[in-house]
């Protein structure tokens, strides 16, 4: 996806640890025109798959999810990673080891949004080591709903989740994928 | 906002402590045909006014700002609250207090994405003792912005927040007040 390869070269940043920061546009700061694009090019590559409902993972994939439904018609169910009053008691659980973040938390659904045999999928911001991912699955596994597949604006083609995901036999499709990073340099594939 | 008031009483939950839960279509799983007709409505109710950017807070006003600021043609920004290795060291603080969660917390916005003499709507899910809203204000303040309005979906308007920031002179529009949640029964005003 070219517009948003040349708004990465623009606006991104790479830091120490192998990080693209993508703050101005995509995390903090939501470009949303480019969020609709990248919607639409989301809906092009899952348009041929049954999509009931699109999962994603608080905090920086909901906006992707949220502009990327309008184009699907289908609800997003966001999971949530904070202890909250409000979260019902009966959830969904998932696992994921955060790099960045340096610790392993749970994310959960309330069984409420998630039912068996519901065509789920997933969007997300990054693809890396996988984490993320992972967790959302362990998710959907426990309702007994479907995955269709799991789109990602960025995927690190140097991290090994991409590739674990694809010899799963699970449809990954990355607007972007990033070869390196070395040298503070953005490489794409 | 009739159309909002109708999915509240068709879908909405009251709980113990005043606490009203819109989870099944505004902040856990999220109605985008209903996202899209709140954020038209913002765009109503803001549209005489000048806009530069929405600022909002994460997490659940982030789908809200995003789908309302397509309307807007306006860059969103949305202040953190997690502790985030990612998050540039200099940034625009303020502080709230969260009745739900019982606890005082900061957030937080990257001062790259909020300019001197910029034209701020907040747009947030809801405005109870507007302890996110005065966050908010506080990050706009030190960033030297306009404030020129804040949208919120509902309001609780046995709650003081509303009232204080009229008082203060702020522009406030609320999609639906809510006027009492006695007796697990939910009362517009």
């Amino acid at each position: 996806m070219d517009l948003l390869k040349e708004k990465i070269l623009a606006e991104g940043h790479v830091r120490d640890g192998n990080i693209l920061k993508v703050d101005r546009f995509l995390n903090h700061q939501l470009d949303i025109t480019l969020l609709n694009e990248i919607g639409k090019e989301f809906h092009r590559r899952f348009s041929h798959l049954p999509v009931d409902k699109i999962l994603t993972a608080e905090v920086s994939g909901i906006a992707i999810a949220a502009i990327a439904a309008q184009y699907f018609n289908v609800p997003v169910v966001f999971a949530k990673k904070l202890e909250s009053k409000n979260l019902d008691p009966d959830t969904f659980e998932g696992e994921i080891y955060s790099y960045t973040k340096e610790k392993t938390y749970k994310i959960r659904v309330s069984k409420q949004y998630l039912s068996q045999g519901e065509n789920i999928l997933i969007l997300d911001d990054f693809l890396a080591n996988g984490e993320a991912m992972k967790g959302l699955m362990e998710i959907i596994d426990g309702a007994k709903a479907n995955l269709v597949g799991a789109g990602v604006v960025i995927e690190k083609g140097f991290q090994k989740g991409g590739d674990q995901l694809r010899a799963k036999g699970i449809f990954v499709e990355s607007l972007v994928i990033v070869d390196s990073l070395a040298n503070n340099q953005i490489t794409f594939r």
